[in-house]
C-alpha cells in the first residue's frame, strides 16, 4: 500500500484491476494501493482490500464513508513511528477519544440547583411526527439539563405530557418575552417544513440571541431560506446528515469535498457544523475538525438524530461551549449507542435504547470504565 | 414403533386400543405404532405414547399439531444412521436450526446510514385494535428497519405516537406517490375487514409493486376477495394461522393436506406462505418447506402474530429476500419468545415481552450463544 | 396459653389485665390465654402477646385479622405431635401451600394455539377510574389468557389501547351475540355504580351462562340489587374485601362470624367467595375453606384487587375450574407481591409491580424455587 | 482555620486576599480563615479553600450553599473531642443520618388493609404541566399510601390515567364532602397561579382541617395571598426552594438570615418548613432544624420537587407525624436520588429515576444496607 498523491495508472492500474477480481482475502499494508490519504480518490483505480493494516495513526481517508469499499476493516498498528514528528505535523483533523472527552466534563457543585443547569427549549413536532420530540426531549433530560420545555403544535400536547412527564409543553405562539427565558433552543425534530414552521424558525432566529441547535426539518427550512443563514447567532450548531447538508450547502463530488465545504461554511457562518456519519465530524469555525470515535451502524435508525439534538441542546443549557457540547454530545450519543448494542444488538436496537443508555455512557466517561466497544 | 404406509388393522389394532386404555407411561420407539411418517394418520388406530424416542432425524409427522396426541414428547436419538444416505434422500422438508439462520444474517457496514436499512410502512389498526399496530411497529423497530411509518385511522394517531415514538404516522388516504417511497409494506394487524379496509388493501396491492407482508385482517380481506390473490406481487409473504389459511384457501381434512395445499398455493401464487403453528412452516414457491425450531406455547397469546408481521416487514426492508426474511423472522420470533419465557414463564408472558427479547435473540444468533430453550 | 372454649374470668382475667399493662415482651405458648382456637374471642379478656409460639399446626384464630392484636408474631413449632391424629381430624379449613398449588398447574401442550387458552372479557372502567382496568387487563395477560378484550366506556379507549396494546377494546353496548364469544367474563374494576353500570351488570348476568368473576364495583352493584344474586351462574367467583362483603351479605360481629356467613352464602349461591385479607380465604360451595399463605401488607394499596380480578379471570379462561382458579389466583397474586417487595419494599411497591412479578411467581411455582418470603 | 465571630481585617485580610489569588490547592484546617461557624460571613474576607478538614462535627456554615465557594470539599475528622461536651451543648441544628431515620419507620401490621395507609389527594396540574402531577402521583404511590386520587383539570385526565393507572382522578370541582374523605392533601405540582387555581387553594385551605403539603405553585399562590397563611392547618408542611421561600416570606441577605427567617415563620405559623437545597433543612415549629444528609446535584432537575411532594404526602397519609413525614421524606428522596445516580449518573438522571429508586431506598433504610453514596 502507498499514500501517493496521483492516480495509479498503467501496469499498476491493471494489477489493481486484477486484484479486485480475486475472491481471496486482500490485505493492504498502510493503505490500499491507489487510495489517497488526504484527498478523494473516487474514480481512480484502487485496491479493494478486505483488511487494511495501517501504521502510526488514522488517515483522513479511513474516516470517510466513500472509502470503506477500499479499506475494508481498518486496524492501525503502532510500529514505533516518532511521536515527536507526528506532533510537529499540523493537521486540522483529530479523532476524539475518551481521554479528550473526559477533560471536557464539568464537575457539579454540591449546592447546585436546577437553575444552574439551564432552561432549554426544544421546538419541533408536527402531524405524525411527535415521536421525534418525545425522543429529543427524553434525551435532553438525560444530558443534565436543569429545566426543559418543548414547543409543539397543540395536537402533540397529550403525547408529550404522557411520554415525557419531566418536560413542560408550550403550544401557544412563541413571543420574544418567552424566548428570553431560555438558555438555549434546539429546533427541528419532526417539525415539517410548512410555511408556518418556516415562519416560526425565522422568528426564533431573529429573536433569540444565544447559540441554537438546528437539526432535521429546521435545517430543511433553512435550506429553503438560505438568506437566514447569516442571521444565525454565532456558535450555533448545525447537525446535518449528508442529505440535509447537501440541501443546505449544495452537492459535493465526494466526501473530501463535502468535508472541505463544511469547513468553509463553518468558518464563514461562524457556526459549528456536526456532519453526521459513522465518524461524525465536528467542524469548528476555527478550521479544526474533530472526528468522533464512538457509535455503530445499529444507530442508523429513525430517531437517532433526534436523540443527538436533545443531547447537544442539554449540554449547551448547562454552560458547555458550542465546541464542547458538540464534541461531548456526539461522543456520548455514540457511546450510548455502543452500550445499547451490547444488550439489544445493532439490528434489535431502537432510538429509545440510546436514550436509556445515556446514564451508563456518562458513568463510563466519568469513571473511566472500559469502553463498550 | 413402525413407519408403515397402511392403517394398522386386526389384532394389531386391538393391541393399540388396549395400550391406549392403560394408565401406564407409554414409550414408542422410532414412531408410535400406526402413525405414518409422511402422511396423515388421522382416523386410524394409533398408539398414544407419552414419549417417542425416534432415530436419526425428525419425521414430518412429528411436526404436525394433529399428531401430538400420539407422539407425546418426542426425542430424536443419534444411533449412527448413515449420514450419507440421509443426504442422498431428497425431501422438500427441512428444519431450520440456528446454524442455518446464522448464514442468513447480513453484516452491517460501518458507514451504513438509515437509508441502507429501508423505509417500511405497516398498515393496520382499527376501532379497539390499535394495540396490534403498537406491537407490530415496535417489533419492526427491533428488527433492524431504517425508517418506519405506520398507516392508521386518525383515531389511532395519539396511541401510536405515544407508545412508539420512533415510528411516524400517516392517517391520510394513501396515494400512489406515497407508496413509492416505501421499500416494503406490511399490512393487516388490527385492521378489521370493513369495506373501507378492503378498498385500502386493494389499492395497495394494485399500486405497490414490491413484495408485501400480508397478515391477520389483510388475509381475511383477501379471503373475501380471492380474485386479488393473483395480483399479489411475486415473493410477497402471507402469514396465516390455520383458521386464516382455511378462510383463504379452503378447509383440509388434516394437517398433511393443509401443508400440501399450502405448498400448491405458494407455487401457484409465487408467494411465501408462513403457516403458523408450533413448528411454523415457511412454504416457498420453489416447493421447499422450512419448519421452524424455536418458540413455545407461551406465545399462543394475543398480539404474538402482530409481532411476527413487524419482524418480517423489518427484515424485508433491510434487503433480506422473502425466503430469508420469512425464515429468519420466524426463527427470531420464536427465539425471542423462548428467551421471554425464561424470565416471564410461558403463562406469564405477553406479546410485548417477545418484542423486548428480540435484541437478545439477535445477539444469541450472531454471537452463537447457547439456545434459550 | 390455652385453647379453651369459655371466656376466662375471675383471677385469671385479672392476671390477663395485669399482663396486658406490662411493657415487657409477652410470649404466649401455644395460644394467648383467653383466645379461642376456633371461635371468636372478641370482647373476652385475652393476653396481648408480642409473640406466640404454637404447636403442631395453625389454628383458625391465627388466620383472622381480629386476633393479630393478641397473637403478635405467630410461629408454629413441630413438637412431634401425632401426624396420624391430625389427619383423622376433619376440618373445613386448610392452608394452601406451594405444594398444593403445584398440583393445580396445567402443563401446556406444545402445539397449543391461543384459542386453547380462552377468550376473556373484562368489563369495567369509569370516569377517573380507567387505571383499574389497565391493571386488571395487564394482570390477565400475565396469567396465561389466550385473547383478551376489555369492555369500557368510550372515554377510556385511548387509555387502554395505549397502556395495554395486547388487549382489544369494546366501547359499544354489549349484545348477547358478543357475549357468546367469550370463555369467561370478569367484571367490576373501576366500574362505578351508576344506573347504567347496574344495567350492564344485569345484562351480563342474565345473558352470559358461564362462570364469571365479580369484583369491586360489580359487587357493589350486586349489593344494590340483591335479587340478582340467585341468578349468578354456578361456580362464579366473588372477590369481596371485608367492606364489600358486608354491603353484600350484611355485617358480622367478628371475623369468625363473617367467615361462617361466607361459608353459608358460598353454599347457598353455589359460588366461590374469595374473602380478601392477609390470609385470603377461598370459600367453596362444598363447605371447604382454603386460606392463602402468600402476600404481605405492601399489597394493601390501590389497584391490588384489580390485579387479582385479572389473574383469576385469566385462569378461568384457560380452563382451570373455579376452585382451581381462585386458589391458584390468590396464591400467584400473593407470591408476586412477595417477589415485588424484595425489589421495591412493602412501602415502595405499587400495584403495577405485582403484575410485573407474575412471571417470576409462575416460574417459582413451576420450577419449585425457594419462596420469596 | 478559625471559627471567630468578627470579620478578619488588616494584615490577616491581606493574607486571605493573597491566598485567594493563588492557583495552588488550598487546604483549610477546621474552617477557612474568616468564615464564621454559625452566622453568615458573606461580604467578609474569607479564604477560598479547595478542601476543608474540620474537627468533631459539622458546623452550620458547611451546610449553607453560600459557603461552598469558601470551604470547597468538606471532610469532618474525628480527633477525639469530648463527646460528652458536644452532647451538653444545646443547638437547634442536627443532621439527619440513617440511624435517626430508621427509628422513624413504622412496621406494617400483617393484617393491614389499604384503609390503614390512608387516602391521599394530590391537587395540581395545568396547561403544559400535567407531567408534574404524573411524577408527584407516582412518587406518592411508592411511598406507601393506601389509596391515591389526583385532582386535575379535565385536559389532564387521559394523561394521568394512562401514566399512573394506580391513581384515580377527579376533574370536577372539589366540594367539602369530597375533601372529608381524604386523610391528607398535597397541593401544587404544575398547578399554575391562575385566579381559578388560587380560588381552589383557598377552598382547600378553608375546608380541609388536617395537615396539608404545600409545594410549588401552591406556594406561589400563597405568596400572592399572604393573608391565607395564618389559616393553614397546624402542622401543615411547606416545601419551598429558596426562590419560592423569598416570594412567600421576603428576601434575605444571606443563607443564615433565610434560615433564621424560616425558623421564625415555622414557629409563628405552626408549620413545618422544608427549605430545599443540598442540605435540605426541615425547620420545625418547635425551633429545631434537621438538615438532611442524602441527595446529590443530579437531582437539580425539573420534576425533582414534585417527587418530594408526592413522597411527603404519601407518608402523612400513612399516619406519620408532620415532623416524621418531612424528615423521612427528604431522606428517602435524597437516598433514592443517590441510588439513581449510581445507574444513571448525576447528569443522566431524570426525576422519574428518583421515583423508580424509592423501593431500593426504603429497603436500604429498613435492611440497614450500606449507603448508596
Amino acid at each position: 500500500g502507498t499514500g501517493l498523491n496521483r492516480p495509479v495508472a498503467g501496469i499498476h492500474a491493471a494489477a489493481i484491476e486484477h486484484i479486485n477480481k480475486t475472491t481471496c482475502k486482500v490485505i493492504s499494508i498502510d493503505m490500499p494501493a491507489g487510495l489517497f490519504a488526504n484527498k478523494s480518490s473516487i474514480g481512480n483505480p484502487i485496491v479493494k482490500a478486505t483488511n487494511t493494516l495501517s501504521f502510526g495513526c488514522y488517515k483522513l481517508a479511513f474516516l470517510l464513508a466513500e472509502n470503506e469499499q477500499f479499506t475494508g476493516k481498518v486496524e492501525v498498528l503502532n510500529i514505533g513511528l516518532s511521536k515527536a514528528f507526528a506532533e510537529k505535523e499540523t493537521t486540522p483533523f483529530t479523532i476524539t477519544e475518551k481521554k479528550e472527552v473526559q477533560l471536557l466534563i464539568k464537575p457539579r457543585s454540591n449546592h447546585a440547583h436546577k437553575g444552574n443547569f439551564g432552561n432549554a427549549l426544544v421546538a419541533g413536532g408536527g402531524s405524525g411526527k411527535m415521536g421525534a420530540m418525545v425522543l429529543s426531549a427524553s434525551a435532553c433530560l438525560r444530558s443534565g439539563v436543569g429545566l426543559l420545555t418543548v414547543a409543539i403544535p397543540p395536537s402533540g400536547d397529550n403525547i408529550l405530557q404522557t411520554a415525557v412527564p419531566e418536560a413542560m409543553t408550550i403550544t401557544a405562539t412563541l413571543t420574544p418575552e418567552l424566548l428570553q427565558q431560555f438558555t438555549v433552543i434546539g429546533a427541528g425534530p419532526g417539525w415539517g417544513i410548512s410555511p408556518n414552521t418556516q415562519k416560526q424558525l425565522q422568528f426564533i432566529i431573529e429573536n433569540f440571541h444565544k447559540p441554537m441547535v438546528i437539526d432535521a426539518d429546521a435545517l430543511n427550512c433553512l435550506a429553503l431560506n438560505k438568506d437566514w443563514l447569516p442571521k444565525l447567532t454565532a456558535n450555533s450548531i448545525l447537525t446535518p446528515h449528508p442529505k440535509e447538508f447537501e440541501r443546505l450547502f449544495g452537492s459535493s463530488n465526494n466526501d473530501v469535498e463535502r468535508l472541505e465545504l463544511a469547513m468553509q461554511k463553518a468558518n464563514e457562518l461562524n457556526t459549528v457544523i456536526v456532519l453526521k456519519g459513522h465518524y461524525t465530524a465536528v467542524v469548528l469555525p476555527d478550521g479544526n475538525v474533530h472526528f468522533n470515535s464512538t457509535g455503530n451502524p445499529g444507530m442508523a435508525t429513525g430517531g437517532s438524530g433526534d436523540v443527538l439534538t436533545g443531547i447537544i441542546t442539554g449540554l449547551l443549557a448547562q454552560g458547555y461551549s458550542s465546541k464542547e457540547a458538540a464534541m461531548l454530545g456526539v461522543y456520548l450519543h455514540g457511546l450510548a449507542g455502543d452500550i445499547a448494542a451490547t444488550t439489544h444488538s445493532q439490528q434489535g436496537m431502537r432510538a429509545g435504547d440510546i436514550i436509556n443508555s445515556l446514564g451508563s455512557a456518562w458513568l463510563e466517561i466519568i469513571n473511566n470504565k472500559k469502553s463498550a466497544k
